[in-house]
């Protein structure tokens, strides 16, 4: 990994158009932590914030939030630079932005009720990486094999079942097959993770999991988290109608997932784990 | 509102099809948030989540959640319910969950930094806009006139001006446009909001706040989270391509703001504040 991400990764994947596959290369768009501090006047620090998004910016992004969330007004900001403390590998340098005050760190009311244990906090690239090793183990080479033939049906029977989304256009949608492409259970929501949550806590609930015969489709894009919560639960297989992160890829590609993506009428786009499907 | 929301919401719109209008009924994908509380065997409480979503499937999205994050694992729980704490206002029940786990809460790591300070967190339907209230006032009515077929012109110049997105069609975009329909800032990101951060953080540091004569149009959809964003920095007008969830309706509702949906060629949605629409 270069030392200071760009807004775009470029990367080689393998791209299917009926059956046949060719591979070349493919731009996609970078994600990465970025961890916002506050340094007050009298030296106080806190982070109030790690967001995953796409490097450039940054700056911005970090005034942007603490006007936007009202930690910040007009004239409080003294300066804003990248993190150079010497415990931080080099990587990890331009994923923190440290905001000076000029007064003190602000009041963060209810913190404690303020927090979203979220697999997007505290996730730092490859440091990120490493702790999701400690509790998650690689996906199993030899789980599934696919045709690409198998691969084009899902999207229709993605969106033949979904209920609400005909009504509103609004909602994500997340879908678990058989490796024979049988709708196993669909669920939906605003938030695209919470529609993996809630397909992941079916199965939970049911005593499905490790989903390890099962792959998942969702209706968006594929993000860090989404990646996540399917290496979480075991799936091997992450299908989506757009484009992964990425992060995405770097995570499938670590853990032994197959990902999916642009899949739509007689083609897609294989990022990683090519060879659970036999083109 | 009723007191359990269903997974999607009615209102009245007003649709804008070239110079013409007429109202009708529309639906919504509800968007309102969820509280998950872990509570132990020896009676110790917590909260883990506080997360916006689509209600429906609830306790599965609980554990799938607790199940993704490695808080739980396959035997630990013992049971789900909403939670009916007396303290808890009728609506907010249904908006959290407990899980009742057979062993203790589990330790959540390094807690401090695992926490977003969000404007998705601490957000309980009403209570959340009666505190959004306390820092943010009502947009002014008067402020902008625009007509429909500026409106249209919006997508193509955001479209035009994206510069990541035609490599890797990853990106959320969010550009910010004068009431004559010049852009005068854009930003991208993977996360769409990030991308009005950007926007508005560009907006703070050159000291342009609040942008009470611009629009601000997004490539996506319109969450609680984005209008709370336009809101915060004194936005009147806020267009997306896609959908809007019910909770940003409510929001751009209650506080004077000016909702446009589904802008695409020559149509689009007005869901609130169609007085600055001069069709």
């Amino acid at each position: 990994m270069k030392a200071r991400p760009g807004p775009s990764t470029r990367i080689r994947i393998r791209e299917l158009s009926g059956s046949t596959a060719r591979d070349r290369r493919d731009d996609l768009a970078t994600e990465e932590p970025l961890e916002i501090r506050l340094t007050a006047a009298d030296g106080t620090r806190r982070t109030v914030a790690i967001t995953m998004r796409t490097p450039g910016h940054d700056f911005e992004l970090a005034a942007g939030f603490l006007r936007g969330e009202g930690l910040v007004g007009a004239g409080d900001i003294a300066a804003i630079a990248y993190c150079t403390d010497v415990d931080l590998p080099p990587e990890a340098r331009y994923n923190t932005v440290t905001v000076r005050l000029h007064g003190p760190v602000p009041d963060l009311p209810a913190l404690d009720r303020h927090f979203l244990t979220s697999s997007a906090c505290g996730v730092c690239g490859s440091a990120g990486l490493e702790a999701l090793r400690d509790r998650c183990k690689p996906v199993p080479r030899g789980l599934l094999e696919l045709s690409p033939e198998l691969l084009y049906t899902l999207p229709d029977a993605l969106r033949a079942a979904q209920g609400v989304f005909g009504k509103t256009g609004g909602l994500h949608a997340a879908g678990l097959f058989t490796a024979a492409g049988r709708l196993v259970a669909l669920r939906e929501d605003v938030g695209r993770h919470n529609a993996v949550d809630k397909l992941v806590g079916w199965a939970a609930l049911s005593e499905r999991l490790p989903l390890s015969e099962h792959v998942l489709m969702v209706s968006g894009r594929t993000s860090y988290e989404i990646m996540q919560k399917a290496l979480a639960a075991g799936l091997p297989v992450v299908c989506a109608v757009s484009a992964p992160s990425s992060l995405a890829v770097e995570l499938a590609r670590d853990f032994g997932l197959t990902l999916v993506g642009f899949l739509r009428g007689e083609r897609c786009n294989v990022y990683a784990g090519a060879e659970r499907i036999s083109a």
